[in-house]
């Protein structure tokens, strides 16, 4: 018996039989909106194509009621439980299947709970269950550019440009905006991050319809728009000598600007910048600090309801690599700490995971928790950007549930997870992986992680385990191959993580491609981002007596990631400069333990691939063979990886390998 | 007084006065040819234009005649002596000036010259000069794109394509004729090199008249165009089955597709390909050698007097670092030595220089002397690809006079010079570095390239020096500017050298772009361009006990560079693997020489700079900011190798400056 999945259906499979079928052969509607009514034809349209529920009748005495909590208790005489926005209450009995919202939207993602939980053999007849999201903020940032490149994408074209203009395929469209609200995702920013970029067009009135537009095929999903936006559009655009955001001129036309915008999507989610950043003009270009930029463009918004995403990757990218005054690492904490308090309530920051850049080995940024009096978001990246372009397997999950267990050590229930699901971080923000391609993710594997973000966001509690198996059982229908499946995701990163740059070291990567190891690629780069390795040590010294950077913490964290003896050994090249003969835990010196680890996770990358060859008998071939094709091109880039980073040690130190493994001249 | 010069006229400056004003005034031309009629136009035009000759008149009794030999010495009884094809007579008397061609572009360069001549102030009543070129083939080949991008230029868009069509501005064409019959170039190939490339388009029958237009631009001024085709065209064009040489169709193929393009252009001087190199298609595609690969197309264009440039840059640049058993350097001998003999006699193999890839210091390629009954052309690049891209400044004839010093040993009269001068060298060709920037080269003093490329395949003989002095005295009219520019030249090349990778290790520089350091750029790149320096050596053994690539040379050549004390030691590092602490002809370490070499290439640019900054108040102001912009970034590039060379050793070894030098960490 093969398992033949379809894979543009993401985790939507087609399953043999189901359940309860007598009740969800009718639904009913007792309320009328556009996204319950939406919310009621997903449920008949999935039930019919995906669960041998032959047809689904719509009624009032229907076996499945759809509504609002609110609703259907007036309606009805229930006594359904009251629960969080956008939350939903599931109750199965003999008699009666009821999904039913806190609002609307908590309603459509009961049916999309309840539809993953029937594949999964979750629903039967007493089935009680209540649920709601962690936070109300749950985005996706859309790189993509009007050209219908998708910088740093790795999963064909954009979703929704083509060749200088908005041109789409609406059913496909509208079948993400499926993908995006079964996960729970709430807002997605179109208009890219970088150079001229869409944005800066979408916000003219000859794009605004088109904007429009698509704004509408969203809506029923309960998704909403967000535009990236250029700081300098009031005189790139506006024509105005300057866009200082205290200039009255420059505070007017962003106000008429929100204005017009809201006139074609009066529910837009708000604006993305990208200011003072990586050549992004921002305030700084006209003396004034991040708060007072923020603040200008958050008024416009204000008014309608809109939020301001800020993002704080701001840092020096013209660092000459002499300069070791300067360390890139401290920059956002710099910037943005002494504003904590200043910015407007309509403001969100976007705070990158760590430090530097989406790295595979970098520590949790030190502005997690510092930020008291500021609303922020936790910003990371779906898209493989560093983490193998989904052409290698790296299941994220596994490094955003660590990231997730970071004990900030301010106060009391102060790791990420606790900051998030208390709402002292306001959300979270990350660039997708999807693209043209016909299974949306170049890697089908890879939808795991657009998957497992939509689900931690919705439930920052869940173990990447738990999201592992979840996705592989709804994705592949046969309990054994989706076993195997899930062990090949949870092997995947801590492999990824042994053949990258070691320790955290961090940026080893080649240049602009950012796939592949390239070990001196930024080393004399102005980037901001060395190792600075000769041939007795290697590292940054970023304690107290080296940049303070450890200083940024609070102080326990301070003392643990200040001490070698205590900083966490994965991260102890980006808080230390060592000696390659530094003993590590484990009697090993630092230089043997880099060859280890280069050795094993190429040797774990061949496992993997071994395990995907054992699945050959039971999948449909072009799965097979189409991940296969990747696991085999993984399996070069982990050589690569083991063998440049082994021999430029070796040619550094002369020191040879303690196992007498291959390490070439 | 200020010397304000036209930088779009190069060497074609005005000038105040003129000596022989009375015989100039008159020009006569008693034959007539399309090639003489031009000649005596630019006579007359350039005469007018620069030389305060009021105005020209035409006649047969005129004071200046222009001729042949054969025609003046028919129709006037003069007993002009003969010279050789494209040579020329220049004789002035009391009462006439006689500027006669071997033939009729032998007037047209006679012209030139004359002009040259008279602006260096060198023509005088009793002036008697014979001049002929060394060889018949002295060619430039565009990298254009059709998209209008050039390949590897660095003076902005391509003179002749824009947005995937032939298009160009036609007085611009004609004067970039004239700038190329100046300097005596006879050959130009259009058509790109690499990809889809336009020479695929080219030869289509949509395209064809409008290569027919443009060979009719440069036909006055003795410029026949080569085309540069694909090898694969049969298959990709002709919807062939295959491209295999030896296939019946595909002789047919190439036959009928040359017929069709002489029908268009029937003075085309034939094809240039590049066949098996860097994944272009090529012969070994189909298991034939390179000589059945050449000669097929040849057959083709044989019937026409065409000729077939086939380009021996052939080499595995798929090969894998760790391989040592493979040598780049070796590939084209051992691709095209034993098919010497081989070739048609219309096939001009065309040979780089060196064995790697126009590197700043790397040795004469063990080709040249070697191929004993093939045709073939010496290569060279006018573009500054490795060489400062245009920004730095950096004088290639200082480089060619050095290749053409090279001794083959094999046989008397065996440097490149004397057997390009007796004819066993067949040519030379280049890649040009000129595009739509008003000045042509985007450096003005770049000009100085393409004069001094024309002028020594000319005339081979030529020093560097004066050239240097000839071209600046043309260009800068003021005797004391023109002097402190030839210094300039003459001391950028040994400058670049000293900055630039040590001792013809090659290739540190930034992959793809090619400009600037990257010390490990190509360590573990697929090209084949290796130094492996380890932390006790550098370089790779190419002696018989190592690659054997020595041995390619002639025997006494093959001692010479196979031992470290009697090898050149600006090459030292191509041939051998030494320790930083061998100990060099000064009685300094290999590795003191690198640093002493790369803080004195420095120093030799800041002085360069000086030198330019003394011509201020002697040069026009946009002539003198735009060349100081240039010497600024040349500056800090020189200090990028500097500081990144000295730094990746210092890290390496852990040795000091013996001078105490600023090394960073």
């Amino acid at each position: 018996m093969i398992c033949n999945i379809k894979e543009y259906d993401c985790w939507f499979q087609r399953r043999a039989s189901v359940p309860l079928a007598r009740l969800l052969g009718s639904v009913g509607l007792l309320e009328q909106s556009l996204v319950l009514e939406n919310a009621a034809g997903e449920l008949s349209a999935l039930l019919t194509k995906n669960f041998a529920v032959l047809s689904v009748v719509e009624g009032k005495d229907a076996g499945t009621l759809i509504g609002t909590i609110p609703g259907l208790n007036a309606q009805l005489g229930l006594k359904l439980p009251s629960t969080k926005p956008e939350g939903f209450v599931i109750k199965v009995s003999d008699t009666r299947v009821i999904i039913a919202g806190q609002d609307e939207i908590g309603a459509l993602y009961g049916v999309y709970r309840f539809l993953a939980l029937l594949a999964l053999g979750k629903i039967n007849v007493g089935t009680e269950l209540i649920d709601a999201p962690a936070t109300q903020f749950r985005s996706l940032t859309h790189w993509d550019n009007i050209s219908g490149d998708v910088i740093r994408g790795y999963a064909g074209k954009s979703l929704f440009y083509n060749n200088g203009r908005v041109d789409y395929d609406e059913q496909r469209v509208i079948d993400y905006a499926r993908l995006l609200a079964s996960i729970g995702i709430n807002r997605l920013a179109i208009g890219g991050t970088f150079g001229p970029g869409p944005g800066q067009l979408l916000i003219t009135e000859s794009m605004l319809p088109d904007v429009a537009r698509l704004a509408a095929l969203f809506r029923p999903f309960g998704v909403k728009l967000l535009l990236n936006v250029k700081f300098s559009a009031p005189y790139t655009l506006g024509k105005l000598p300057t866009a200082d955001p205290l200039d009255a001129d420059v505070v007017a036309w962003w106000k008429e600007r929100a204005d017009l915008i809201y006139r074609y999507v009066p529910d837009l989610a708000g604006f993305v910048v990208k200011a003072d950043s990586e050549m992004e003009p921002g305030p700084f270009d006209y003396g004034r600090n991040h708060a007072e930029g923020a603040n200008a463009l958050a008024a416009a918004l204000a008014p309608h309801g809109g939020e301001l995403v800020w993002r704080c990757f701001v840092y020096n990218c013209a660092q000459d690599w002499r300069d070791q005054s300067i360390d890139r690492a401290r920059a956002a904490y710099d910037v943005f700490k002494p504003l904590d308090g200043m910015f407007a309530d309509n403001v969100l920051l976007q705070v990158k995971f760590g430090p530097y850049d989406f790295q595979v080995l970098e520590p949790v940024s030190p502005l997690f928790g510092a930020l008291s009096k500021t609303r922020y978001t936790l910003e990371v990246q779906v898209t493989q950007e560093y983490t193998g372009q989904q052409i290698d397997l790296c299941y994220l999950p596994y490094k955003w549930e660590r990231i997730l267990d970071f004990d900030t050590r301010y106060g009391p229930r102060s790791t990420l997870r606790e900051l998030l699901i208390d709402g002292k971080i306001s959300g979270v923000g990350a660039i997708p992986n999807v693209g043209l391609d016909h299974n949306w993710t170049g890697h089908t594997l890879a939808q795991a992680n657009l998957y497992g973000y939509g689900r931690l966001c919705w439930d920052p509690s869940l173990s990447a385990e738990q999201i592992a198996r979840e996705w592989s059982a709804l994705t592949f229908t046969d309990a054994s191959v989706a076993d195997t499946v899930s062990e090949l995701l949870l092997r995947s990163y801590p492999a990824y993580e042994k053949y990258n740059a070691p320790f955290g070291v961090c940026f080893m990567v080649t240049p602009a491609g950012h796939y592949g190891p390239n070990i001196e690629g930024y080393e004399f780069s102005p980037w901001g981002t060395y190792h600075r390795a000769d041939r007795f040590a290697i590292g940054i010294d970023r304690t107290g007596s080296g940049t303070g950077y450890v200083t940024q913490y609070a102080p326990e964290n301070a003392a643990l990631f200040g001490d070698p003896a205590t900083c966490p050994e994965q991260l102890i090249l980006f808080f230390h400069r060592l000696r390659y003969d530094y003993v590590m835990k484990n009697g090993q010196t630092l230089l043997q333990n880099i060859y280890n680890t280069h050795f094993e996770g190429y040797d774990e990358v061949k496992h993997m691939l071994e395990l995907w060859k054992g699945l050959k008998d039971w999948l449909d071939e072009h799965t097979y063979s189409s991940v296969l094709t990747r696991f085999e091109r993984q399996l070069a880039n982990a050589r690569e990886w083991r063998d440049q980073i082994n021999t430029y040690f070796w040619r550094k130190t002369g020191i040879t390998d303690a196992h007498v493994r291959k390490i070439y001249e």
